[in-house]
């Protein structure tokens, strides 16, 4: 058993693709291995890259991965690709490039699909990102298309997220306002080389003036000027810029204290959700598809209550509740 | 204890209003009631009408909700306030404006803030609506601002979903490209009479074309052809338009067995989340403060890890897991 997780902290990369399909799969054993990976974990900085759909956050992943690389650093990605109809294609060709640098030795990529459920890729993802963790990659870029509910789930994982947006995308403006505003740590313009990268920085200026003020009240939080970076990936122009604001974040989080605040949120997030999950399991177990089928057609013809059949279910596991 | 339940189905206003806030403080005996009055609910057509801020959602809500009244239904309606700062003062004046349809003894409005958890809205969102209901409120309206994860949870309450947009808000569209696409049964563009709306209803069409692809290909869903309405809610233009809509989709639903499917698929995920949220409550009672803060802290440390962590608490609360 130990095997594996040994050979993965010696630096054996055929045993960490291993273990990353271990956890993908949900097989048991992996959480046993995951537990003893957890105690070489924690030194990584974990960085998540989102934006909408035809931004260059592949593009610029690729470059930065070449740049880290520059500065010797031994670089994880977890690339989650949608399976939407609509982006699919798009994509694939970036993905494509971004493989090659998978020929470094020094450069650990692993692409995990959006299918399943929510709770499901951001406990995968934290789990392999766990593994490349232990294994001695840092830092670790999360790539995520930033606009389902899965994939916000999974930009909590990262310490550091960079919102990318591109010129004569005005349209994902919105978008970010709606909600990616909210993670975003560093923004970056790519293709700023094309016509409307001015306009895209003046907007985004614009929008982090207004955050600026809400964050300023908030006494709570220490500050952090969120910059707005430009990069012209083809160019290679803007990347060490990228590189370096990633490295001021992360000495923020240390200095105020925030990395510690996020490592012990997430935790008890995490230790919540596994629970959860096992909750999950055991109903399957101690319900079978017939039953569950009888139970919810009762409710829907209104013979039964959701109440008191959630009641039994929860008798039926043991669940001990306060009395 | 009946007596409440007993007002609320006897048409008594003043029990619904307490009842629902029974609801929303989470009140224990809410539960029982809540029991009680699943048996009586069922037959109001639930309607959830989403959209960016400024498309002029309340506006709309308002207009619908009078030519309900002159096809004589009582009418119900929940309306989700964001807290988020951005928005606020926007949204209050068009409130405002809705509130003074509650004049209306036919009428019932009432109004919930988005903060608090994900889960916790969308539970007391149902629940509100179950509470409608079953006092005879036919349709029941649920108005959100379709931007965040946690109101995308409260439209899976609604049977039908209205997705609206305005002209000159092209930025929206990339936004609903992202996921409202998904949930939408009807378009609706407000606003018609403003520049710009006949490029938004073009830009619709296109999105749609694509879906339409998507949603035949999928051979297992029956095919509802999603129209695009355009609204001048200040001239009442387009007003009937919508409601017929509604009703065709309420129609459609019934006649293709998806009610019934949608209706088994809620009540299977409320029952879960039922149980989830009682596991959640054993768990905090079972573990206090300072108990969780030294569970997190230990892990944090890498002392121990969170899968051993979660094992515990499952026994802790007396999980009976598959073996």
């Amino acid at each position: 058993m130990e095997n594996i997780v040994e050979r993965m902290l010696s630096g054996d990369r055929r045993a960490l693709a291993r273990m990353v399909t271990l956890i993908e799969n949900e097989v048991p054993a992996a959480r046993r291995y995951l537990a003893e990976l957890h105690h070489h974990a924690g030194r990584a900085h974990i960085v998540g890259v989102t934006g909408a759909p035809g931004a260059g956050k592949s593009t610029l992943v690729t470059h930065l991965v070449r740049e880290l690389r520059r500065r010797d650093a031994k670089v994880g990605v977890v690339a989650i690709d949608p399976t939407s109809p609509f982006t699919g294609g798009a994509i694939l060709g970036d993905r494509i490039r971004m493989m090659e640098l998978s020929g470094d030795p020094q450069v650990f990529i692993r692409s995990m699909a959006s299918r399943g459920n929510l709770g499901g890729l951001a406990a995968s993802t934290r789990d392999v990102v766990r593994a490349m963790d232990a294994a001695g990659y840092n830092p670790i870029i999360i790539e995520t298309v930033g606009t389902g509910q899965a994939e916000v789930e999974v930009m909590r994982t990262a310490q550091s997220v960079l919102v990318v947006s591109a010129p004569g995308m005005g349209d994902d403006i919105q978008a970010i306002k709606a909600g990616i505003l909210e993670i975003a740590d560093i923004f970056v313009v790519t293709k700023a080389d094309k016509p409307g990268a001015d306009q895209t920085l003046a907007e985004l200026a614009m929008l982090l003036s207004l955050d600026s003020t809400r964050r300023l009240h908030d006494k709570s939080l220490p500050y952090w000027r969120i910059p707005v970076l430009k990069t012209a990936a083809i160019k290679d122009q803007g990347i060490p810029q990228v590189i370096d604001a990633m490295q001021q974040h992360y000495d923020y989080l240390v200095e105020s204290g925030m990395l510690a605040n996020r490592a012990q949120r997430q935790v008890r997030s995490e230790i919540q959700a596994l629970v959860l999950h096992a909750v999950v399991n055991a109903l399957k177990a101690k319900t079978t598809d017939d039953e569950w089928q009888k139970l919810v057609e009762d409710v829907t013809s209104r013979e039964r209550d959701p109440y008191s059949v959630a009641s039994e279910l929860e008798e039926r596991i043991g669940l001990r509740l306060p009395s």
